[in-house]
């Protein structure tokens, strides 16, 4: 059976998961990467390298954030966030949305150690997905 | 250490996985869904039921799978094959292709099933994304 969460549901799943696929559109097709992320109940923080979906964030600010929760071919549970790319470059609040991002994601990965011991390294974009609208649907047994 | 993967390695990591996600553009912006898929070498084989992506993607062909392998935020792999959507309506071709998805997903979903037993259900769209480049890259410790 199929049925659509409601938005309390999508809501739970994006706030307890913590990799999604984020989607954009670069070059007028779809992109798709995995991303680890945090929900904060509005908007959808992201820490990243600058690259290829940096860029194409810029250019077309639309995005989504797919996220779910799959137990079987035939239970699980999908959500979706639509919203648009917004950089957080105001130091204050780049650095408040790293330590949340760094509480829910404690091991930085050698790129991001890397990055802190050498200076002349990118600095990693953060930025956020401003939630618009959330869908959700989930298929399971009963 | 963030490594391009080779062609081969993109495709053998899309011959092994069975979920992927599914990138297409609605209404110019993107949407993303996780998919049953089955790679052959050429094309990208999903059955769906009619909604909201089969429409999309009749209305824009672009499409792209995003498939990963992730076993911990810092070793993962994950690879884009983009190409377009062609639909797949010639019966014999369409019986062929089922064979195929169902020799790999043995277990019919429930909605399925229903279908199955109950002739005025939908009748599931069986297509193709037709891959035209493919990229892939890998995270790991080493």
């Amino acid at each position: 059976m199929i049925t659509n969460l409601n938005e309390e549901e999508v809501r739970g799943l994006l706030t307890e998961e913590r990799v999604g696929r984020l989607g954009c559109i670069v070059s007028g097709e779809p992109y798709v990467v995995p991303v680890n992320y945090l929900y904060d109940g509005e908007s959808i923080l992201i820490h990243s390298l600058p690259g290829q979906k940096i860029i194409a964030l810029r250019l077309n600010s639309n995005a989504c954030l797919q996220v779910d929760r799959i137990e079987s071919d035939f239970a699980w549970k999908s959500v979706i966030a639509f919203g648009t790319y917004e950089e957080i470059n105001n130091a204050a609040e780049r650095s408040r949305a790293l330590d949340q991002l760094f509480k829910r994601f404690p091991q930085l990965t050698p790129v991001e150690t890397l990055i802190a011991e050498d200076a002349s390294a990118p600095a990693p974009i953060v930025f956020r997905i401003k939630v618009n609208r959330v869908t959700g649907i989930s298929q399971s047994f009963w």
